[in-house]
């Protein structure tokens, strides 16, 4: 048979509102940026990717697409192997200030991420198969997710009250979390933490607790918290949380922290790489790992993942960042095929108001998404969606996201230091 | 889409003719088993595997192959899931006493592995991609193999001398080796040992290393050394080898030799399932893990425990029992597309006259084999060749392989029991 070379790749780059929502580092901008890839090959089918929108990492997919023109899309391996050598061991930041400078494997993963997500969409469709089939096949039908509460304030700066109204106290957050559990039907609820000080934020994983007594609740205070902290934290919500996200910074402040509690610890800031697998397991650091497939380098990449941590005995839940439909495709099709993702996944879904699918696909039904039976994604572009959406980017004056420097332009008085407490 | 369904397994077991090749439990009877499987689907495509041939083996086989009938071949972790749910726990063993009884989880794995290469094969054809792109492409367009060298007598009890002759010492050894090499052009020797004393199989490996000073080397005695042997061996090998293969039993007998040389530990008799890695890792039993499609689980397996080593930092290289061209294929796919399966694998190939599958694909070259590259596995069934390794395997009496018990029959006084040394 002939090879599926790629001919053309397209990248976007489009802006979509997104509300002030506070974390550890500062609060998001007006804008969120993401990037739109198009793979086209040489069968005529166009495989659909997505990413982060910053501008450095925009400069490397658009270095890497150029590589990849000729490489067989069934050749995921090759398009690794050349985006490692277009990128030559160029480092990049995460683009938000939560997890800092990442590492040569992990940039080249995060870019490689999103052509791999687009080279199994035209595998799909050439199959005529979803993309969860590419995987070993789906093992459920509809894939669970968690409501991502956040305080926020009413509006940005200057604008309107948003739709969602500002949550900055318990009663706030349980409003909050009773308009997504209504609209979506999530079991589960992530509080971003890392906002105000842990007394307060325990406060409202316990008003939390007495409105949804039959909900999962989750708490990640994205290492604002010292270890004693955390280990004070931990204890009084023992049996209160399903798990602690990201209490203190790094692998050894885990590992003190997970000796003092039963509290299972998840992460998605120590333990971001294949290379932090294995400190991780012989330090005890976490009990359960956040994959998300954007960085961890694809969805194949977060099979083995998957893999890994059942081999290890380690839970494995699912990242998010904010996205948009392509995305949530992907993360439907892998966390259905993967047997041991059992938990909730994240998503920032609820916070949006528009994408550049196609409607109808994806649709929240009990906190669950059904997994997408169609060839490939099983998601289409909407062009004149996609088109208002980088008129967007262009307008919107935002090319790298950075929520300590916008938090700063409101209060420059804002340190953003972590640990804080 | 519709799915794949599978409509038919045919599960033909066949022998073929083994010489009297010695081991650690015993010698090889004159008759090697597998059983061939063929998965006939909704679309009219058949997939090739192949498998262990004893006949509590086959049992599992059918018991699995009706329960199979309906399911899509995609969805190769549903048929996991059936595999499991048939089985229901039950037990097995190796079949040739090497490695003792197998778990319930890995008897699954096991049976599975036969089916899933079958529905990968399948699933290669209706895409007209080679396995290879179902895992991710090919990473190299050959893979490399290791002689296996045996020492044997020069005929089964009561036959004629075989066209291999007999090799009882290190010169016997050498010329087996030749002829090896100038037959397949291999670039590493791998001789089985735990059959003489240790002085007599260094005297060997000295040999080979003197007869063939550039070529890689390893030994393998298959558990027949206490922890104060392997340790003096080890040592006295170092350098000359490239890795020292289950010299003791266990992971923790193991852990000791390897605390005490820095000559890499292999394994395929202590870490034979996903459950035997962390407590391998945490002891350090370990640096070389030998995979094996067959017992791993199937291709996906390999490749999930591969990216496990490479997380973990252990050397990834591949084990063989007497096999026929479909399990020569499918190694040859999931090693190609294996990125850090960088030692050359073990195969019993050159040991056999005859097999199932059409001449043509499989020829070695300086050691190596190329990678399919037609649909599926790229082998195909020698339907007359079938019928004959059939008849041979009615008409031969042997059901199950026993190294032990054959060596018995000709001389009663053998023990077998390991370590012996």
């Amino acid at each position: 048979m002939s090879p599926t070379r790629i001919t053309k790749v397209f990248i976007t780059p489009v802006a979509f509102a997104d509300p002030p929502l506070l974390n550890a580092v500062g609060v998001h901008e007006p804008f969120a940026l993401r990037s739109i890839i198009e793979v086209e090959t040489t069968d005529g089918v166009i495989g659909l990717g997505e990413s982060y929108g910053d501008a450095a990492h925009l400069a490397r997919l658009h270095a890497v697409a150029a590589a990849l023109i000729g490489v067989d899309v069934f050749s995921t391996s090759r398009m690794l192997d050349v985006t490692a050598a277009t990128l030559g061991g160029a480092v990049g930041t995460d683009g938000h200030g939560l997890t800092g400078q990442i590492s040569s494997v992990g940039t080249v993963l995060r870019t490689f991420a999103a052509f791999e997500v687009a080279a199994l969409d035209v595998q799909g469709k050439l199959l005529a198969r979803p993309v969860s089939d590419l995987l070993g096949g789906a093992v459920r039908e509809s894939v669970p997710f968690s409501a991502y509460l956040f305080y926020k304030w009413a509006s940005h700066p200057g604008g309107a009250s948003d739709r969602f109204g500002a949550a900055l106290d318990p009663s706030g957050i349980v409003d909050q979390a009773r308009w997504m559990v209504e609209t979506f039907g999530f079991g589960a609820l992530k509080l971003k933490g890392g906002v105000f000080v842990p007394e307060e934020e325990m406060a409202a994983i316990f008003a939390l607790r007495d409105a949804f007594p039959a909900l999962a609740l989750r708490l990640d205070p994205n290492t604002a918290w010292s270890v004693a902290t955390s280990i004070d934290v931990a204890r009084r919500l023992e049996g209160v949380l399903e798990y602690l996200e990201d209490p203190t910074p790094g692998l050894t402040g885990m590992a003190a922290v997970a000796r003092e509690t039963p509290t299972p610890l998840a992460t998605n800031m120590c333990v971001v790489g294949f290379e932090d697998v294995a400190p991780a397991v012989a330090l005890g650091s976490v009990s359960v790992i956040l994959s998300d497939h954007h960085y961890w380098g694809g969805l194949r990449k977060v099979s083995a993942l998957a893999a890994i941590c059942d081999t290890f005995d380690l839970g494995l839940s699912m990242h998010s960042n904010s996205h948009l439909g392509i995305s949530l495709a992907a993360m439907t099709h892998v966390a259905a095929s993967v047997p041991n993702l059992t938990y909730a996944l994240d998503t920032h879904w609820p916070w949006k108001d528009e994408d550049v699918i196609e409607d109808g696909v994806l649709t929240f039904r009990d906190g669950a998404i059904d997994v997408p039976t169609s060839p490939g994604l099983g998601v289409e572009l909407d062009r004149d969606a996609l088109a208002r959406l980088h008129e967007r980017y262009l307008a919107c004056g935002i090319t790298d996201r950075n929520d300590t420097r916008y938090m700063r332009s409101i209060d420059p008085s804002y340190d953003g230091g972590l640990p804080r407490w």
